[in-house]
């Protein structure tokens, strides 16, 4: 970078643009090399990729090497769900010191508590691109003509995908706009080119069918990669949820605390939530699906929609029974960046790789998340707190 | 993973403790080792760490090795802020196609239209643990006690740390609660580890000095890796804002459309964002902060709180307004991810390594992340969208 | 009032308990002479009751009197409903000055650019009870079995009533908790009465037929009385929106604006709700919707949840298109407090007054709330709000 | 009101202006007849004042009678607060039947447990101007301009009223807009005229002391009459709060309920409205505020915000704390409707009239919004939530 005394760019100034877009490892290193010049930084770390650049080609442009993240493993989790059955260790990427060791703690606090109960609720991708008129007058006409054309609709999106299905339409009309949410079915993938896709292909069947339509495919309602109270009722990808009945032995054992203590943790945060205005309530879901979408390929910044997310810890005589439902998981074994080297082999490790495995992953994923909650929820309630992060997450100067 | 039909958790079930945590190369591998055996996979792209894994400590725990995260570059973004000067080059992770390439072309509008201005308005990390009493008097007398005892609480925290200073405190009563919110300068580190070390001493000393004072460490209200209201006036880390005129020009050549075409998908999705009672306003500023957070070591799961942003467009006689701000945008150029190798040198390319850089950090990620929400939505307003994902995002079955 | 030394409640504490609930103008007064003796204050104006109180009976207990609140007239506003149509006077019960004053002008102002557009797009009221079961296991089943029995909840529910009709049933699992949100059509009336006797019908029914069944009549998720983001698109009662393009000689001529400077205080406005974390965005819906609903004998706490509204200002070449829309409108023009005698008149000037009449209510409110909006806005963009208060909304000392 | 054929607005539709704001009784007559006749409805009841109309001026324009609300009682309730010392009972106007019935109960409940604390937190009523500039840097330049003079604008502000006092001032950037939080002490009076005036003075004031600045005087962040999440932490007017320790003795003998039913109540429904996106959290504390509102002449839109409140319900081994917290009660005791002649009554019932009571107002109307709450939550756990809307609440056909 340098001082500018002018707003001029010149045309040096530009990334190099590179034959068939340059994914070959010369052409990334020709690419890498000009910004290490430009930049006056040696990435020689960066440049370490273990694979065929060639393979990034559909994940990234501009491709100059790879970020390593540390990659650890969690576990083991116990899951009865109705994909995931057995012993599960969640591999997770992270650089926050003491993360995996309290997920570790939790999980098996869960595991020796007989294990996490898992259920997919509802597994639909949406999208809600805005039809715009003149008047309220023309909007409501469209709003009462749309609804009743489901089929017509599934036909225009049949036509650009096999693996997505429109599956839901309804119209939310605001004045002279008319947004019109679609639910898809995307199978094991996220989904989200292939429903854009289809989607275009309805607006652009909507506009001839009827006439004076115009549309913009987005009108921001459906809440990709944002938090929303749309997210926790209507969901977006899997609704998810799992629920594990901790006993007295183990809280006491393996978290230190007593179910009321743990219990009081809830209720408190809860009210500090509600203050705050919140989307939903959880401890620290970012953290577990942060760390499980980075080392599985997922599209991390999923993780804002994901983590509006519900914890609830409930008395019970014999324990404690805890449960998170996550309405908008939307996670994938096909497609995007679950088919990169290491990312394959993350989910390998949870038995996760390719087709028909993506509610699996799903159910895996909440039980471990849950494992967070209650390790982090039982840290602040036994006071453990910052002794564990002295103990784990001391970044020492180099 | 195998199926259990007991709920038994065996002693060989666990992952394998090793000698000083495990951070040699030599027991990652055995512990690698286990894992492969374990869950039946092989895991030699995870195993490609370009570095002494000893370095991980710190940062994560059972170790096995890396996720390797392709790495791209977009810009350059010309950034006229307090600390950031200059053209910068953005390094971002990613697994999404077509996101860099659209990021880049953002970036590169806001430099052909004179550049990004920016401002760190704030810069405050904080933390809010909540003080339990038995009834509303005994509450209410303690929100009266400690707003005026700043000096003490500095005091308390001041003994645990160099690097966090407590500026700012304040009581929240609900009932019997009282949150007390603490916010702290933490410099150019994220600083959530340093002040909640901090806040402990603050919550023991405040134990000693006013006696029947219980406490929880947490309360919610901070809203740390949550989306929250709260985050949008109060701010976590650093509130940054940018803003650029997009000239007629820049608009009509290099986004293909008019100032109205893009002002007017903002106001559409504005009222989608309303509609869904979204946190904020912006169109994937989780998707550049995510990219950019992996690949500089930040820690990745406060996109979620990072990315309650709110982005404006505004409609001039000369072009379109463009801004963005950032209200909690918690991010570091020491500690936490920040000095791991290729994090590092992603840093490095910016210019911000090290101390007394956070702040240049900031601004640039929001000069780049606004560059991200013009060209977004000139994609949807030109009716481009589809067609660049085409272009770029395509998974071929490999 | 009586300072108490000693927490004991004597039974001559207690309000008196009167023979058939004491709703004969003898036994009003008797109570009200109680209250005044006790209460130590003279009440001639709350006596001044020009109705047999016999007719209260069924709207409120231990009545003394009447509460009598200014009412005034604002309009006319013309509307082009679907059932309300032509020029309406609407009759606005407030003690804030200035504020009918300002509906008027934006009325009329609608009125002269040709007249309102409105449209009930939804009309159904919701109760939400909660179902719990011992673990997720259980509660799944649950939430499968439930969606396909409409029929037999139908059946449950309408033995409990001719007038609401349960129209949809939706199950929102969290846990081991599910919620059944249920939607009536309750005709003219607000129906939540009637909605809840028929809900209690279908919840015993549903403990009878699905053994193991645990409910609660409410779970909160309907939003009663409250503001939420899921009213926003789920609704409450009717979904009404109301749209006008006003002409630019209108814009100057009568709210002394511009399109461009109306519009300006639109889009700051929704920036600051924006960071206000808001539900929905209006400039003071409440107003209008609070006059009304005390006038025609709504459930004025419904305004909270009637005020999740949404306002819009687009520009357009011919001038400025301005739209109101609120979704969870629950108004009636039969039951409630509509019959009262004041109330019973305020419906009758605006043709509202009994069966079938109830959409229309809501396509006037809709159409004079915007008239609120507009004014206010321009107010504020002229520079003329400070002023219009002074003149009218000054309370003097008396 | 008639079907119209053409948009054209006769001189003669309009509303008759009559001499002197026409307010006195002879010309309200005329008005009203006038309304008569246009509507084709007779207004007898409408009519029926019993006080001199000249007495509305100030409070409402186009005056042409009262709406009379039933007005019922509902108490004792022992309250230990500043300022509100003993027993109170509490003047509601309502139209839903069983209401007053179940405030009675729960107050009694309360006052039977040894009475409710209240406190009053804060005590600030606000307003929120925008200030525009040209781009980031210049706004941020105000942005540190502003907080350094609050002297100034404390002088500005003083030249237009002796009641209101500017407390404190905060800037919220965002892009190139600036919006200016001011605080202000209003004594007695609700105050929104009189801190607009104020802010007026402030915002004009600022123009001539910093060129280039542009303002509009709200900018929506302040939240008067809307629901926020700013509200919930930032408060509106006076924060007040309230709690009882319920005895299990109480519970079981008047509220039929155990302490653990009821508290199970309370979680779910914190889960439903979680899952609603709601602002805080309570079970219709917007029910006892209406009608305490209108029949004390408060603003009655300024329920919406009020009703953003927080209950909460702890367990307790003596049996279940209950409290709620009101951020956002902006009561007065003196201006707005408080004068008129039914709502005087009223307030001196509590004795709350004029100067010096606003606070005994605000800590009562806690301690009854919460026995609401009370009575609500034991109503839904013993099931008796029907039964007794049945009994009190039936609208018979009349």
């Amino acid at each position: 970078m340098e001082e500018l005394n002018s707003p001029e760019l010149a045309h040096t100034d530009l990334l190099p643009r590179l034959k068939n877009q340059g994914y070959d490892a010369e052409r990334v290193g020709r690419r890498r090399a000009w910004v290490e010049q430009r930049c006056d930084a040696r990435l020689p770390h960066i440049a370490s990729c273990s694979f065929d650049p060639e393979l990034m080609r559909g994940n990234i442009e501009n491709p100059i090497g790879v970020a390593q993240v540390p990659l650890g493993v969690a576990g083991p989790v116990l899951v009865h769900g109705r994909c995931a059955r057995g012993l599960f260790y969640v591999p997770m990427a992270t650089t926050e010191g003491a993360l995996i060791r309290s997920y570790e703690r939790g999980m098996v606090a869960l595991t020796r508590s007989g294990g996490v109960q898992t259920a997919v609720l509802a597994d639909e991708n949406q999208i809600a691109p805005a039809f715009l008129f003149p008047d309220v007058e023309s909007a409501t006409a469209f709003s009462e003509w749309a609804p009743s054309r489901l089929a017509k609709f599934q036909a225009a999106a049949a036509a650009t995908t096999r693996h997505g299905r429109l599956k839901s339409l309804a119209c939310y009309q605001a004045g002279r706009q008319v947004i019109l949410n679609l639910g898809f079915s995307t199978g094991d993938a996220q989904g989200m080119n292939m429903i854009v896709k289809a989607t275009y292909a309805v607006c652009r069947w909507v506009e001839a069918a009827y006439p004076g339509a115009r549309y913009l495919l987005f009108s921001g309602l459906c809440s990709e990669k944002r938090a929303s109270g749309f997210l926790l009722t209507r969901g977006k990808g899997k609704r998810v949820t799992a629920g594990c009945l901790l006993s007295h032995k183990v809280l006491r054992l393996y978290l230190h605390v007593t179910a009321d203590e743990l219990f009081r943790v809830w209720q408190s945060t809860v009210m500090g939530h509600l203050e705050a205005a919140a989307i939903g309530y959880n401890a620290h879901a970012a953290n577990g699906l942060a760390a499980i979408f980075i080392v599985t390929g997922q599209d991390v910044a999923t993780v804002v929609s994901a983590a509006c997310a519900l914890t609830c810890f409930e008395l019970n005589p014999e324990g404690l029974y805890v449960s998170i439902t996550l309405p908008a998981l939307s996670v994938a074994t096909v497609g995007g960046g679950t088919g990169l080297p290491s990312q394959s082999e993350a989910l390998a490790m949870m038995g996760c790789r390719g087709a028909a495995k993506a509610v699996k992953l799903a159910e895996i994923i909440a039980a471990a998340v849950l494992g967070g909650e209650v390790s982090m929820g039982a840290a602040i309630a036994s006071g453990e707190f910052v002794s564990a992060h002295e103990q784990y997450g001391r970044n020492r100067p180099k």
